[in-house]
């Protein structure tokens, strides 16, 4: 029997699971559903039980398992530690330790969801064949993961790549999630580009195709790629701020890649043109040839990071 | 004969020099003159020559050096490669291979000098005990260093760390010496809070020491520590943009600490008070804990940091 790795994303709804070849192809992936109830005690062993029964189903040898990767909803430490996901109801104990346990010995390594969804794009989706990149997600918020030289930078509390909340607009009086105000996140999460349409529309009476029916990230980008003249000034405002967002993130790390994912990200690459163009206009130019890719894997970003989580280099 | 590692702190007029113990106490430092004529091609033997002759006084045999680090002042990759350093008249070449060759193969290190001072921050001076840590340099500009699990983050091009060139004005028009407008070198380096005071004073007429005798950042927060009205006005200008400035940094890298060095830093701890203010204001909960702390090498940070960088983690 050839070895297997084993990939799981804890989501608040359902945890999606999948096991993989050492050369990240997926051999079979399915889901199970999170039960929150009592402190989301069962999660962790619901999750350990439904692995020991594909093991079983498969004929998996406990040796031809290198590992089982596991992304969660939280901050998690190098340790495989979290530090609570409030939304399932933890508090601080080692996932990576209580895994193990109850795996009989199989070694485990746990980390942040959004990262570890990075770490997939980097091996096998948007990034593939780089070891510096930022994934930035557009979805209900603004989330990053950070890789450097093919490693998560998870930060000194677990606080690393939370690019959603760099500060690029003074003016901004409504409060973001955080707390703060003038978060990236407020211009260009799904939500923010619909705030940005409103604000245009309320602003004057220029006619546009989004002045009937609903108003989505989708619809907009749809509206853009129809030559919207009023959408194409939210999409240069929506470039503008994350263009000035990841310019700062640059400094800071110096890229080889941006990868663009969320669902944001479906508007394809038209969305990359607008971020590129301001991008450049505040990048330091020792980070001027940062690429701009979509990411690919989707929802699977998740299972094939939490494997290579597992695999290491 | 005990080992001792020697580290080389390259600047545009001398090259710093000092050897240590593996503990980090230096034995002896000392200076030689930087000759940039050939293209800079003498810079090199010039190094070598003296660690050699160094070696021959002080008796200390090859076998006995664990090796030489040497900071220079352009982009270094993690292979020690040089990419331009103009102001020694530089192209592109390993500067470990070289020097290896001229010192008859001891092991050498190179790194950029700014995240190599860093590192000696990390190593014997305000960062220590921490691992994850961001240098700030406040001198003629704006310069970083970020550590992350105690490694150098040098970046794919060997930009990362250029924190001085984060976007933090829209509303600027006068051109950084990057070619960027807003920059936050602009505001916070030596010359940015001249300017910063020039731009106060001309506003209007408020009384202020500042208006008698030459304007500079120690003469500024001289008059900060007196109480002058306009200058605690400039003080918070200059913290409201590092404090935004690193509180995007901590979204990116989540640091357990902020090493504020440089000329700027002189002015002392008054200094780290109008930071934290602002930063506290813009960064995201999970950075908030992170310490600020001023450098304590002064320009004996990059020997320090150069000699870490051979002996590693």
């Amino acid at each position: 029997m050839s070895k297997v790795v084993f990939g799981v994303d804890l989501g608040g709804t359902t945890v999606k699971m999948g096991y993989f070849t050492p050369e990240g192809e997926v051999v079979e992936k399915w889901e199970i559903v999170t039960r929150k109830e009592d402190a989301g005690k069962h999660i962790l062993p619901d999750i350990c039980k439904s692995i020991q029964e594909k093991m079983a189903e498969k004929s998996i040898a406990k040796e031809d398992v290198i590992g089982v990767g596991i992304g969660v909803p939280g901050p998690v430490d190098g340790d495989g530690v979290i530090y609570k996901a409030a939304n399932l109801g933890w508090g601080v104990f080692s996932i990576k330790n209580q895994m193990e346990e109850l795996l009989g010995g199989i070694k485990v390594e746990a980390g942040n969801d959004a990262n570890v969804a990075a770490l997939g794009e980097m091996w096998r989706g948007g990034g593939k064949g780089h070891k510096n990149m930022v994934a930035v997600t557009l979805g209900t918020g603004v989330g990053g993961g950070i890789i450097i030289d093919g490693k998560i930078l998870t930060g000194s509390t677990g606080a690393g790549g939370e690019i959603g909340h760099i500060h690029v607009e003074d003016a901004e009086t409504e409060v973001c999630g955080c707390g703060n105000c003038g978060c990236l996140e407020q211009y260009t999460s799904a939500t923010g580009v619909v705030r940005l349409t409103n604000r245009r529309l309320a602003k004057d009476d220029m006619a546009s195709v989004l002045r009937e029916g609903e108003i989505s990230a989708k619809t907009v980008f749809d509206a853009v790629k129809a030559g919207d003249k009023l959408a194409c000034e939210v999409a240069t405002q929506f470039g503008e701020y994350l263009g000035k967002g990841l310019a700062a993130v640059a400094c800071v790390v110096n890229p080889e890649v941006f990868v663009i994912g969320g669902g944001v990200s479906k508007a394809g690459t038209v969305l990359l043109d607008y971020i590129k163009d301001h991008y450049t206009k505040h990048v330091f130019h020792g980070s001027r040839t940062a690429q701009f890719a979509l990411a690919t894997l989707g929802n699977d970003a998740g299972i094939f990071g939490a494997a290579k989580l597992v695999l290491g280099e």
